[in-house]
């Protein structure tokens, strides 16, 4: 295909009705397509199923202390279920707190503490602050930035990098101004590139001497088993780097079984040194007696061990590595020799970050959602929606069956070039 | 027996040596026995068991509208279950929010949400004003108390009487300082008393006109379906006697079924007007993608209907009204004419407040502490734990067996009574 930088006016109008042409050919199809979220297929839920049954009678609902899980009590959760993830999280057992179905909640809820009660080391609550500021590592996860936004804290765009964020420049905005209260990462398979952050990257952040006390890094280790491939990033144990430095009060470690066993019913986690857990479960005692034992009971009932978690982890990549496949296959395809478009090829995760050309974001989202294809909203991945460039979308490919991600994909393309020969012609 | 005010000090003494004798006989057995809190009996959790099995299979976890239950989304609960929970506190199904597994994590987050964002009608967020105050209805339910002392809200003691909160003084307090913010209510069964609130309490609530626009009636329904027989209390409706007085706003209702399925693996809910469920929904989007749908869909496959729940219910009542009679049957024997003790004798719920001579419950609870009978703390039932006549305990008969109950109602009489001969004596 020819470079569209080197397309002529006339080249560039007779590819726009070409392309048009066959946009009008996926209009007729009236699709009905959704690739706008990160959620696990029917097939990936159906490993999980015996799950659902796997407790049954009294007996089974014991724990291994004796904790009839069915009744009230325990709020850091069954030691069976804190050593099982304690184990995943790379964190002692009394480094962990297992919470509900949401670590969006148990990240959420750290924000809310932190407003009202502020964190160990706060001189005061973040809420009774002028400001509070956070850093964001972009492209990044909408729904981390929709936290900062519902509680008026201010965000800064940091720059991602393959290595992670751009350590030069949290380093510089973290250790010169006390009103940045922390940054959210998410450290393996990045929400969307899926980047994991390189040792060093790792190391930086256990060297910052932030200006803030209570500054915090929300560590949001949603991947960390989610391998597409038998090549797996490897991400450093930020615990430990911490504790070396003497810093390990500044990391809470968020994770889930959302994307292990059923993200409307599995088992969140936080993860922290046992001066933060201390502090977490004194404010937590004031919320709740505890969370669903009986579901962390399901969940190492059925997985056993680390060993149970990994050989499950290898069922899902089986099932959405080809779909990750035929995206960057379908991206290869279609834009090779074009230079309007890149893309992650990542080892693990949920995403593709997609970067089309500056400007053309928007209207990419927009012809695809007109044609009924259902994409994650331009800007998404952007502190308050805004992408400077206006150009990355979020791929999330593990919803739909083959077929149609590949008709969804094929449509995308078409239109990120129908987007980009419009801005071409409108220059 | 004698009354205890009619006795001399000789009698005092000997009657004194007496019960001490028997106390040391109780403390030779070395009990070990708990009736601190209102938790179901194994056998009461036995009764839903077949929550546990009764989803099994893909099919089995669609909800009714072909939601996959396993999967992400349906932040205020899926139809089937909202229906038969709307049922359950009486309000509309678009009245109401499913949540996770523990109603006063409900409560705690909306007093959190009114901390950091305010309700509909506030000003300003809570967090932001000088002072905020609530209504504590009291003896009343010790982890109320505790959610305001979390946030910094001072607690004003309002008396309790038979048809609940003394509604001159809430009138009173509530239309003329608009610091006043709220009112914490059980109006159903009422942790401790057991009283529900007469029609004309509810009519007074519906009437009320708080001095602050953003006033609010925490109601917690949370026995709402727990009779203990055959004459059950019936509760006027609040929410459509706000209605009808233009006040629906005031209302948030707060329910689960910890105490009628599993206290750890329950389903909570709030009911509020719609404006309310609206704003709440609104905040709850930056919290969590969605609570546990299997759990609720679980509840709504267990039950079907309202039929479900109370004839669950009254299989509940067949185990637990045994020993709210044992207990009321031991109180009678050992305080028959001592004019020392008084205490309630419930329709429903999981208390008894009993309330002993002026000045006796520390010192009753550390005796039965002592002997091996672990009560709940003398002064829980108060605003920071201020009982200011030190006279009233909860009792929470339903989780020992009922021959371990005997045992240790025999003890807290006696205990009681040493206290109350203890007390004579000094003065």
């Amino acid at each position: 295909m020819p470079e569209y930088a080197s397309l002529s006016r006339t080249e560039l109008e007779e590819l726009h009705q070409k392309l048009l042409a066959r946009y009008a050919g996926y209009q007729a199809q009236r699709l009905k397509l959704d690739m706008s979220r990160g959620k696990p297929g029917a097939d990936q839920l159906d490993l999980s199923l015996g799950m659902l049954t796997c407790l049954d009678g009294r007996e089974a609902c014991m724990a291994e202390d004796g904790t009839d899980c069915r009744n009230y009590g325990v709020l850091a959760g069954i030691p069976e279920a804190k050593r099982l993830f304690a184990g995943m999280l790379g964190v002692a057992p009394d480094e962990i707190i297992i919470g509900g179905n949401s670590s969006l909640n148990m990240m959420y809820d750290m924000m809310a503490r932190a407003m009202t009660h502020g964190v160990p080391g706060s001189p005061t609550p973040w809420c009774r602050l002028p400001k509070v500021r956070f850093l964001c590592p972009c492209p990044g996860y909408d729904r981390h930035f929709a936290i900062c936004e519902h509680f008026g804290i201010d965000m800064i765009d940091i720059d991602m990098t393959p290595d992670g964020p751009d350590m030069a420049a949290v380093k510089r905005l973290a250790e010169s101004d006390d009103s940045i209260k922390g940054i959210w990462c998410v450290p393996q398979y990045s929400n969307p590139q899926g980047y994991t952050y390189s040792d060093a990257t790792v190391d930086a952040f256990a060297a910052l001497k932030p200006a803030a006390l209570d500054f915090r890094i929300f560590w949001d280790d949603a991947y960390c088993v989610h391998h597409l491939d038998s090549h797996p990033d490897h991400l450093k144990n930020i615990l430990t780097a911490c504790r070396q430095t003497g810093r390990e009060n500044m990391i809470y470690i968020f994770g889930s079984t959302s994307k292990i066993t059923f993200p409307g019913a599995g088992v969140a986690m936080l993860a922290a040194s046992r001066a933060n857990v201390a502090a977490i479960l004194r404010d937590m005692a004031a919320q709740t007696i505890g969370s669903d034992k009986l579901n962390q009971l399901r969940h190492v009932r059925f997985f056993q061990n680390m060993a149970g978690i990994e050989a499950h982890m290898k069922r899902h990549a089986a099932l959405i590595k080809p779909k990750f496949d035929k995206v960057t296959e379908l991206f290869a395809r279609n834009f090779a020799g074009t230079g309007i478009a890149s893309w992650t090829t990542p080892h693990g995760g949920y995403f593709i970050s997609f970067d089309g050309p500056d400007g053309c974001a928007r209207r990419t989202v927009e012809l695809c959602r007109a044609a009924g294809v259902k994409v994650t909203p331009a800007g998404a991945t952007f502190p308050y929606h805004r992408d400077p460039r206006d150009r990355n979308i979020r791929i999330a490919p593990t919803m739909p069956p083959v077929d149609e991600l590949a008709t969804a994909i094929e449509l995308f393309c078409l239109c990120v070039k129908i987007a980009a020969v419009e801005k071409r012609l409108a220059a």
